[in-house]
């Protein structure tokens, strides 16, 4: 197994990427590293720490995608960035099996699906990020933005590819499938929420529960939505933004008074282990779904742990046999179509 | 002053809306209110406290819309239901200014869509409602459902209409308008947001701040968001569902430990002060703007508390002169165009 991670980009790079790596390498006994990016500070980083191992190679990469960068841009003219040379190498080179970034996600996405080939019978690759819901489960959320507009047929390949994901990154079974939309009854929506609906309920491979509202996407009855990548943007983003104004608006009310400061006191391990429940760094990154090899884009704020979490989801993707799967539902999809 | 209430289709119909209206009538003396349901239970309601006054009048309408009429069907069908029988008399009556019903949504802004003038100019009504941020101000979105497809035009509309909406209704002044995006950069999101994002830049009357991600929607920064109602919606209920689900783990946690029992007696006040806070009755209904009469949708759950907040929102915005100062907005904005 073999993975190529990007070392740049990040807010801790290049060290949560090196290190992150280091962590992964040495929980997984089959896994080698491609680390990429600017050599002197990674070799630093292994010099520091006396690593010597041939399962790390390291391939200098000077240049850094930022998040103000166009992705038609960044592909063009920066072909010495870590990121763009790790993708040139990814598609070139049939030894290795995925890529792990925390760069910027536009140009990831953009330069993935221009440059790594699909698997065969995706129309578009779409990101998959994962939700812990309230209840121990997670969800996850497919199209969170590599998709702005959609179709039906895209809508249905969003959830055999979501499926097949949950299934070998987190082993659920049957993974029960929302489509996201304004209310739950069949023909709610608009004429493509309509026909999406139509579609899931015929689709073989996937078990498709109906139409979620988005009021219930922590609710533990989901274990996918399917949606759209501007709503599943706006899905994401508001759960992730009010989990984390509510506990803000809590730790202020404590502080406002001595009294609730002593019971908080009692309660200060249930609100770090809260506090760590509601850290999505520890769910992983968000998965391109779709791509001939296994994309995994990590959070820009990830740190050595999280980057190792990165690298662990795309070992577990690859064992699971992931992308050999979509590829299997989606021929089956087709023939039951035809 | 005279509004209309529709007493049925509201999860505590018809006393929440008799005991609603009875009041409001007390603490506006203006007032004068119009029941329409079945009037052997308003009656009944209005008996039993021993209440005569000229200023409440009952229509009898006994039939009910709910939640499960197809909108076209209830306005062509349900002629004795409360609902449609009141918007036939919003319309008919010059002498009534507004309607408050807290029953089937759908119906209401199908039936007040139809049956309802627009103010001129107005190209689609949209919902408002009101969330609170989490420092004790609120933000409107609009729209949060009424239409799931939209022009960047209808977008402007929506600006404007909530922009007079919040001043008249909150007392906001210049209210910050947010445009509901994957990204804040100008050119982010598709064709439609980056048309809309040009409009409301150049729009006048309205405090125009730039994009919007859904993390940002209660951070106190925006008072108004602008949106597709299906995103709109997804907004709303995604807040609302993670605010609820996450007060529900912290109350389980709670209860896994004797100690943290006795830390939650403590700040048992900061926690009933917190779900008082968040209780979505306290802020109101959410008015359908555009519609050359007022109405307000009250929640379905709503209570007689949360009625008399929804009767008395009606008033607010009728003395406020929403509906002039929207056309005022509307002609400015037209004669800026040409």
């Amino acid at each position: 197994m073999k993975i190529i991670v990007d070392c740049q980009g990040g807010d801790n790079s290049p060290a949560a990427e090196v290190e992150g790596a280091l962590l992964a390498l040495r929980e997984n006994k089959e896994l080698r590293v491609i680390l990429v990016g600017d050599e002197t500070a990674i070799r630093g980083i292994l010099d520091a720490r006396n690593i010597k191992s041939r399962r790390i190679s390291v391939v200098h990469a000077p240049d850094v995608v930022t998040g103000n960068d166009r992705p038609t841009d960044a592909i063009r003219l920066k072909k010495d960035s870590s990121m763009i040379r790790a993708i040139r190498m990814l598609r070139e080179d049939d030894s290795i099996d995925a890529l792990v970034s925390n760069g910027a996600t536009g140009v990831l996405v953009a330069a993935a699906t221009l440059r790594i080939g699909r698997i065969e019978g995706v129309r578009r690759p779409a990101l998959c990020p994962i939700i812990p819901d309230m209840y121990g489960g997670v969800i996850g959320v497919c199209d969170s933005g590599a998709n702005i507009e959609v179709t039906a047929e895209m809508l249905q390949q969003f959830a055999i590819m979501g499926s097949r994901y949950l299934e070998a990154f987190r082993g659920i079974r049957e993974p029960r499938v929302g489509l996201l939309n304004v209310g739950v009854e069949e023909e709610k929506g608009d004429d493509l929420r309509r026909e999406a609906y139509k579609l899931l309920a015929k689709t073989p491979g996937i078990n498709f529960v109906g139409n979620m509202e988005a009021r219930e996407a922590l609710s533990g009855d989901y274990d996918l939505v399917v949606c759209d990548g501007f709503s599943g943007n706006v899905l994401c983003k508001s759960i992730e933004g009010t989990a984390l104004e509510v506990m803000k608006r809590l730790k202020r009310d404590i502080y406002s008074k001595k009294k609730y400061q002593m019971g908080a006191l009692l309660m200060k391990k249930m609100f770090e282990e809260e506090k760590e429940f509601m850290n999505y760094l520890n769910y992983g990154g968000c998965v391109l779904l779709g791509t001939e090899k296994v994309i995994v884009k990590g959070h820009g704020s990830s740190d050595r742990v999280a980057t190792k979490v990165s690298i662990a989801q795309a070992c577990r993707v690859l064992r699971g046999g992931m992308n050999d799967k979509i590829l299997e539902s989606l021929k089956q999809c087709e023939q039951e179509a035809v």
